[in-house]
């Protein structure tokens, strides 16, 4: 088996380009996040733009967060374009369940274009699976009592590798679960965080391909790198969180990343 | 009567969903920094999608920084929406007279729309008290020698009340003129300390009610934050401010926010 | 000759407001190192907005990273007013060569506005000279063996400054080049870096004038700040050098510019 450390290697030495279709108000910090992933992100979202950038990249990223009728455009261009030459596209629906528009969005990307991967807390995940998460705004604030069966029923329903965030995140293929429990508190202080681990999952599949094990590895590394980040107590508050999150994963060890994962 | 920290405890406790409407060059500063109040920010401006969240929120944000012909419908269908639904408005008229475009949008949204509160710079409400500010790009380069008296006239006619921010902040409900004393010169070397005000405020009013009270509290604790910031003398420049102020506004301690306040 | 340092200390002095149309990923990033390098940043992108803004300016960035066609009439607009009051331009031609979208948008540009300066990585300016670069999404991944002769060659045809910047960092004005080996490795590690650069240089062809002499000063300051940003040895990655950039081309000493440059 192919383990994280391995991946997150591999991830450095390709560098594959990650396109973005994304919100306007997290989109810098993806762009760096995915560089110190040892990705190369790029952001277009014309339509005249989208299919000739989409056919450069390894993987492409389509996030809801600010969403409106010419970028939704855009992003089903994007993720056809994505489709047909084969190259995987990332879904991380955000806000799905707090308002109609949104939710009819994701559900109208997931109707028209084949989603290899989708990325969305616990609160968004259960939502799409339909068994009873609440999102206000754009946070989880319920979700199904069993977040693992939601997203195995929802990859199950998509055929995608669902990957289910919080504080302790899930990620199936459908059939599989598997179980990540790491991470830090101040996760949750910084806006966004969800998008970057799209932009990161982004690297990942598009360096080793669309797996359980990619997107777990994803998963993995960026919250390991959170754990690493306030290692030294230099951490005060979401400021120097943040800071130190790019820092971390940047220089993340192979080491860190096996001592410290903690899977099941 | 409520005092500023116990606001601050109470915006912490609530969790204020703030809805934004706000320009792109600032608008990862205003979410992080609504988080470190205490609040929840969401932003988004396509009209299919405004009504709706508009009615999750508790207050409504909407910034002209970077406005264009959509968003201003945007903005429109947001503050009427929340007028109807009782939920306060805040307008930050940025960069008001320094173009006749920012100048007629900020009338029209305080012509159509009930605003709660106006946060702008002395540049900018003594352009809208008629008093002979100047604004330079969005930057207060002159204001009415007397800006208390511009804040109080301008609450007066538009029934908000009224933060005009700089070196020394007003607040003024069209009666009373509340003076702060409080800030760091690193304020100015960062673009969208205002904006970040404005979205702190609208946690403080989201969770407190709109009053003289929850918005020069706001005030306060934001200018308190940053001094608290620089207090240990780890600021060198305008990059670790901005890292500072958010750990800082994030763990302020009610003991700074009594001792520290100047309030006169 | 006005050195590198006399010209920081004039922008410095005088606090060009520059106005851009630019991408929203970066956006943020050059508002505030325009600020830290001495100017005074405005982003307004709206065709009834930009006309009054350019007026104010004493320069004008257009930045095609995030372009779409609204706002490609919007830089063309800023760039004809510029042009017709006599307020330089400059253009960042992000991107260009990767797809036919921003090829077309950037020769336009150059053809419809008289541009004083372009400021490109050594891919970009390849393309644009001619002479078979190649661009990966935003990234130079490989550029003619002689880009000195490629920034030269594009300054003669357009008549502007040309900077190819990179590991190595090229300026010409069709006839002299000018050879800048200042930097630091962290900055092909953070998102935006040269549209950065692109903001500073506003602020100094707005204060300085335009010349290869004020263009250079931009290329020397801004790259001489990321060697002092790592002097101390406390930068231990993107996210640490982004914080200490800023704060170390707000604080940069005119001995330090004088001492460390390198120029050849």
């Amino acid at each position: 088996m192919t383990t994280a450390s391995d991946m997150m290697e591999k991830v450095r030495r390709t560098c594959p380009l990650v396109h973005h279709i994304t919100n306007y108000v997290t989109v810098n910090d993806c762009a760096n996040m995915c560089i110190c992933a040892g990705g190369s992100p790029v952001m277009t979202d014309a339509e005249k733009d989208v299919p000739d950038m989409v056919k450069l990249a390894s993987a492409v990223v389509l996030n809801i967060g600010t969403l409106n009728d010419r970028t939704i455009g855009s992003m089903l261009l994007a993720g056809k374009t994505a489709n047909s030459l084969g190259i995987p596209v990332i879904l991380d629906p955000v806000g799905v369940g707090a308002t109609p528009y949104r939710t009819e969005t994701a559900w109208r990307i997931l109707d028209e274009v084949k989603i290899a991967v989708i990325k969305g807390n616990h609160g968004e995940i259960s939502v799409l699976a339909g068994s009873g998460g609440k999102v206000r705004g754009v946070d989880s604030v319920s979700s199904s009592d069993d977040i693992a069966s939601s997203a195995r029923e929802l990859a199950l329903r998509t055929g995608a590798i669902v990957a289910a965030t919080g504080p302790v995140d899930y990620v199936s293929d459908g059939k599989a679960v598997i179980t990540l429990r790491n991470g830090s508190k101040f996760m949750g202080t910084v806006s966004g965080t969800g998008c970057m681990l799209s932009s990161v999952t982004g690297a990942y599949i598009g360096a080793c391909g669309v797996s359980l094990e990619s997107v777990a590895s994803a998963v993995s590394v960026f919250t390991i790198a959170s754990e690493v980040a306030v290692r030294d107590g230099k951490v005060f508050g979401p400021g120097s969180f943040r800071t130190k999150l790019f820092d971390s994963l940047y220089n993340l060890k192979t080491e860190d990343v096996d001592t410290l994962l903690k899977r099941d």
